[in-house]
């Protein structure tokens, strides 16, 4: 592999915030900062970074066509009343609230909170709506913006304003709400590991960590490069909590009024930052081949030449029967500044065409993230298409293998706390102990060593030992990590 | 034709504002109302006109990317002071501005108003990207959510919260920027009339009538089946007015610094009202095929019977391999029942399918709009999808050309002023006189009579006369109407 350094990008090992932020920055990913005229920690999603967040939406909404859920949109102000009815909810999410007071210069009589999240309106719509077990479930989902006011924030990873896509359904029993709440974490399981090629670890909440108003949390964690943790979608199981509170009842096949069974589940424009942090390295970014915005980019290197214009268009032709998603760069930059660019992209392949490629009907693909290269002859090979798309689909595969690898690689088995605090600080990756996951014996650990659970993991790592903080019997094996 | 009355549905004739809300309520397309746990005037888009909805932005973004144009986010809370800058712009929406003046309990130092419109946070983004003449044209555009507070609301026409698309442009020069708003403003006329079978009216705003902000405003003017005029989207030219203001600035190719030239364009969840309105009946709701979430919907009379069964199976198959949206509806439910909730919710082709279908293998296709019934026979006559696709079209021509004759049968000209204040009040159409356009005039109109002008048609209805209000000569035909 050549020296390949990028003097705009700082180095990974160097100072692994600063890397991100210059990534983001030269692969025009977002705008950000106090003069973008909007609030603190809100950004403007660029179009690359858009393109990716529509390429998720396309996968996610395809993948909840398959299950009967629907998508609908609810307004985006709740009345402080709506809001407050919920205690649990409320004492989560206010300190974050952002909330409208004034239309033009007046006054308004009771206040509106921009929704954090949505269970408030979705109970409200429940409970003009439901009325017999025939109608159930019903499966709803929105995309859709929220705000919550985070004091530090982070472009994609943490911000006063993100998008992200709400789903809340409704059930006649606890059984299929919480099949329902599984079903969906498995969801983003498969469509993260297949589509965005990252690893997860499928767990659940333990009490400290759940969402506000849940009985379960379900979630997916995934470890960045620099071995943090980032939860990147959960689903929450909320029994008939919401529904005592905002009077959801429904006909059962007994003709007895019931309250219903409830469910939420999320994933958000985080993992836009969870995509950079597990896959890019120092000449920019790296994406897996089913999310990026441009799959192959085809550099012409001689966009006068007559020849290597031809060859160009001989190539152009060939794909344009395929599904592949190209680029045609024949603009007047140098070859180096075009693949710098095409690089700094993570465009997952590039093929570059000169006089000499033109001359003998051959090409290199170029493999962004090991950057390989293969060889290619349009009179001796056969099929171009099918070639990339192989060559697309092993990238994919060799990104998730990697992520794999690098998480197996940084786990550590710990089965005493004095060991914990003493490798928490410097160790990069997850840590597997033994955990009652009590609220009181998670406070402490936070207390003392600022890191939370993880989750238990869905299928068992190990049978279960004594906690490694409280020595209580029968604690399942946790993870724990720092997290972003 | 039958007599086919729908008890839940006000007749057109007896109450048309009873009438649309009925349809909507009827057709389940929203939840509204004070108990919502929302702002007034905001509603639940249902997830049957969210998927209409879902269907504009497919053929619009489809569109949009013929001509380059890309999608992007911008945040949804712009800084007060950043919101103040363009003093026209300001006034035109500032009473509206709903705002944010605390997070939790906490009052903030700085107000932020939630976007009206985004042309604000466009500028200030287009302030810090653009450098030279070489990045030019940009074209930026956004599916978002807005506020604008109301005092009269109505779902989909007039919402305090609305979803819509807003395109932002910057250019190099006037002529493009012109020429680029009219390419737009053609877009949607393109697009409501092929895909929402609504004929419009191509036009420029009067002076009174445009954009706050905007140098000259274009415009899509449809006419509602009551006569009232609705306006279907609009594209503003805007100079450079925002440059100016907000410093855009890039290097010509003389090397000089120079202000750049701006056009913003928008269609919004109106189209879902004008849809109603343009095409439903005294039975339902009624949609023009492209547009439909569901085109053809199959009734299966008797879900128990294995011949029956077997026979939908076998129409299932046929349909399975083409393009066509269809709904096998087998619930355990009357035909009558079905029937006509197939008929309310516009589904515009039905197939009924009893015992007698199956045995004879035949099947009636019948027509919402007009009802008509087309007779199958699936052994006999060839092909059955190729049946329901040129029914399809034959039903969206039919719809375009029926709103196309009730403009022109409801057109009056009027050169008069006495004429147009005796016959406004009563007049179900539009009306097209010589108006000399200046604001003062307009405003004279519109204090004695309450209309104002809808636009000056872009291709000219006749040669220029004297204003039939004010008498100056050479004024251009403008349309009138009251209006949504």
């Amino acid at each position: 592999m050549k020296e390949n350094i990028n003097k705009n990008i700082t180095l990974r090992e160097i100072d692994f915030a600063k890397w991100y932020t210059d990534i983001i920055t030269q692969a025009d990913l977002c705008d950000y900062g106090a003069d973008i005229g909007a609030t603190k920690g809100a950004i403007v999603f660029r179009p690359y970074s858009y393109a990716i967040w529509e390429n998720i939406q396309f996968f996610v909404n395809k993948e909840f066509k398959k299950h009967k859920i629907q998508n609908l949109m609810m307004p985006m102000l709740i009345t402080d009343q709506a809001f407050s009815k919920e205690k649990d909810h409320i004492a989560g999410f206010s300190p974050e609230c952002a909330i409208v007071t004034k239309v033009g210069e007046k006054q308004l009589g009771e206040n509106y909170i921009i929704r954090p999240t949505s269970e408030v309106l979705f109970c409200h719509h429940f409970q003009r709506i439901v009325k017999s077990y025939k109608q159930l479930p019903l499966l709803y989902n929105q995309w859709c913006n929220v705000i919550r006011w985070e004091k530090t924030t982070r472009p994609f990873l943490r911000n006063s304003e993100f998008l992200w896509q709400e789903g809340h359904t409704v059930h006649n029993n606890s059984e299929e709400a919480i099949e329902f709440a599984k079903k969906m974490i498995n969801l983003y399981a498969e469509f993260v590991e297949k589509k965005l090629a990252i690893k997860v670890i499928l767990g659940k909440k333990t009490a400290h960590e759940r969402f506000a108003g849940a009985l379960d949390t379900y979630t997916i964690e995934t470890m960045m490069q620099d071995g943090q943790a980032l939860q990147a979608g959960t689903s929450h199981y909320f029994g008939q909590k919401f529904a005592n509170i905002f009077n959801i009842k429904f006909n059962n096949s007994n003709n007895q009024q019931e309250f219903v069974y409830q469910t939420s589940w999320g994933i958000s424009t985080r993992l836009i930052g969870a995509l950079i942090m597990a896959h890019s390295d120092d000449l920019g970014l790296v994406l897996p081949s089913n999310i990026a915005p441009i799959q192959l980019a085809i550099l012409n290197l001689m966009p006068k030449n007559e020849e290597v214009n031809q060859f160009v268009k001989d190539i152009e032709k060939i794909l344009n029967d395929s599904d592949i998603t190209y680029l045609i760069n024949d603009e007047n930059k140098s070859a180096g500044f075009k693949k710098s660019e095409t690089q700094i992209k993570g465009v997952p392949l590039m093929i570059e065409i000169g006089k000499n490629e033109a001359e003998t009907r051959s090409l290199k693909l170029v493999i962004r993230h090991n950057l390989e290269v293969i060889n290619f002859n349009l009179n001796e090979d056969k099929n171009l298409v099918v070639k990339i798309k192989e060559t697309l689909e092993k990238i994919d595969q060799d990104l998730l293998s990697w992520s794999k690898k690098r998480f197996d690689d940084n786990l550590i088995e710990i089965t005493d706390f004095n060991d914990y605090q003493k490798i928490i600080t410097s160790h990069k990756g997850y840590i597997i102990s033994p955990f009652c996951g009590e609220i009181e014996c998670e406070k402490t650990i936070k207390e003392i060593t600022n890191t939370n659970s993880r989750c238990v993991p869905l299928s068992k790592y190990k049978e279960e030992s004594s906690c490694f903080k409280c020595k209580k019997e029968n604690s399942p094996w946790t993870y724990f990590a720092r997290s972003y």
